[in-house]
């Protein structure tokens, strides 16, 4: 146990990274029994689904979980951009014979608010981590109040400044090999995106606090060198995605199996923001970067109806296939045996 | 001593990576007699300058050495890109009162050539490395009668079994953290490179050959979280950057201590290749990655006389300010000590 794992209450410095729309209630639970922070991500569950998902959790585990959110702020709706959006994707609508304007507008995605708090002031989860930023000073007290640990993600040096001086309790350094998506919330310049190697160092030398190290970490030896580059700590999100708790779709697996994993981006054409996915096909025929995606998470909603036809075909051309720069070492195997493998690395100090 | 410094004849698995432009053999020199192997970049020397460089290397010391080449295909001058190119920078050079028709064409850096050959020949270098592949198979051979290791850089897992296919001797895993040029030669898709913390694992993974760590490599702890990643060595740049060996100019190591350098890129500007420097005015106005460069090595012609001309007024608006992404632990100390100090990680074994 080290000064983390005090800090967060479990056994182990390790944390299954939340990873909304691809697990639930049963990963976190399965990684905080066997000794992890489990996490729950909250960012595309309902009121009501969050508070089933967390009374799960109470009900599958007496240890320490963390509960996640996006902290983005809510775009306004642009029309003329949504439409020039809606224009992008309708040669792929009429091949499937799908009207691109029936595809619903609204978010999918909702940024944490007070109603997600009331939620979680029943359940009073230890550990509350942010992605994006933080949000606002009054509803980060309303999580303080029952003494719930602050996280969020920095992936520049800036970023772990700014977050240490609003008073988290633990940096989570995001390197750029990480997949699902950047957490960058003060400068959008992708270039200032850092890998493990160079962020992870540089931030432990400019903050205080614990800094847990998330990008790349996929076996015991990724956590051993994360932990000699001077982490407190390690999150893991793409080396979950193969475990029977993963509710990764059939194509992600595939995709996460095959050949093609070894071709990720960082893409905004599933929800606006940059995320990192295995390349397929609309990442390669429209760019994985566009300027035409809607400010985040607005480029969802037309694309989504794509990814469900296509799936129920067998294809993952259209779905976000979240997924870091080593999906090589997912293991097929529990979450609980997961974490085992990678706690292997943890003896590892600081050099 | 381990597997990889038995095979290059060194105390230590540790290289000194050779960097074109800022160094030569002075360092290699105090490299190779602290025990790493230093390198001589010979892609930027004329003959004449080879065979002396290579003769004071040969005074300087008896330890084993490293002589470096780029392996790229020498490009078809193009009048219409060139054209446009001198177009986008005209404006530079009308603010400064220079004539961007006066700049000279020609490329500035050459290929690994027969000439290179038989220079190198005549003083037997016990190790070649290559950057952008390999040279035809019969410039290889010819680098082979006098029994020299080959090592070339890879930056994809394609690319390492590619040239472990070609018959090198050890292969440089080229995280996307390093300064300088990447060394892509399969494809020129930027999404494919990699972060250490993913490259490395996975080509120690997919061949039989020694792997050495390269990005990211700036002090002891780096060294080890490599060297637990499955390194049999590591090969570092930047870090030595502000040696008294090194030939960086004053605008160079001025941006290096700076804050400046907490922001690298790709760029294609000062080539026609993407390289990793600090961002600076011109990466800033014409955006690091431009479409309008000519191809490597053809846009260094028209941009050379603006780094003179500013580099006379102290600036560095216009110089290649190459820089890996972690300049924060370079020190100015001798290339000797920079050595030990990176040494010290080496003890680290794989987890």
């Amino acid at each position: 146990m080290n000064a983390l794992s005090q800090l967060l209450g479990t056994e182990l410095p390790l944390i299954q990274a939340p990873m909304a729309g691809v697990q639930g209630s049963a990963m976190a639970i399965a990684v905080s029994n066997a000794g992890g922070l489990g996490s729950l991500p909250g960012a595309m569950l309902t009121l009501a689904a969050l508070r089933e998902e967390l009374a799960r959790i109470k009900a599958g585990t007496r240890h320490p979980y963390n509960v996640n959110f996006f902290a983005h702020h809510v775009p306004t709706p642009d029309g003329v951009r949504d439409a020039a959006w809606r224009a992008t994707l309708a040669p792929y609508h009429q091949a499937f014979g799908l009207d691109v304007n029936a595809a619903p507008a609204g978010p999918g995605r909702a940024p944490f608010s007070a109603e997600a708090a009331e939620v979680l002031s029943e359940f009073e989860p230890p550990v509350v981590s942010f992605h994006f930023g933080l949000p606002d000073a009054t509803l980060l007290a309303r999580v303080r109040r029952w003494g719930a640990k602050v996280l969020s993600s920095a992936t520049t040096v800036e970023e772990a400044i700014w977050l240490e001086a609003q008073g988290v309790d633990v940096v989570i350094a995001q390197g750029l090999e990480a997949g699902g998506h950047r957490g960058h919330f003060l400068s959008h310049d992708l270039t200032r995106q850092l890998g493990t190697f160079a962020l992870l160092p540089q931030i432990v030398r400019a903050v205080k606090l614990p800094v847990i190290a998330a990008g790349g970490i996929v076996d015991a030896a990724s956590v051993a060198a994360a932990m000699s580059l001077g982490a407190a700590g390690v999150q893991a999100g793409t080396a979950y995605l193969l475990c029977p708790e993963s509710l990764a779709s059939p194509v992600h697996r595939a995709a996460l199996k095959s050949e093609a994993a070894r071709h990720t981006a960082l893409t905004n054409l599933f929800t606006g923001r940059p995320a990192r996915g295995i390349v397929n096909r609309v990442m390669r025929e429209l760019g994985p970067i566009s300027s035409m995606a809607p400010e985040f998470p607005l480029a969802t909603a037309a694309m989504a109806p794509l990814r469900a036809h296509a799936e129920r075909l067998g294809s993952g051309d259209f779905s976000p296939l979240w997924s870091g720069q080593n999906a090589s070492a997912c293991q097929e195997l529990p979450a609980a045996e997961i974490t085992r493998l990678l706690a292997a690395g943890l003896q590892a100090q600081p050099s």
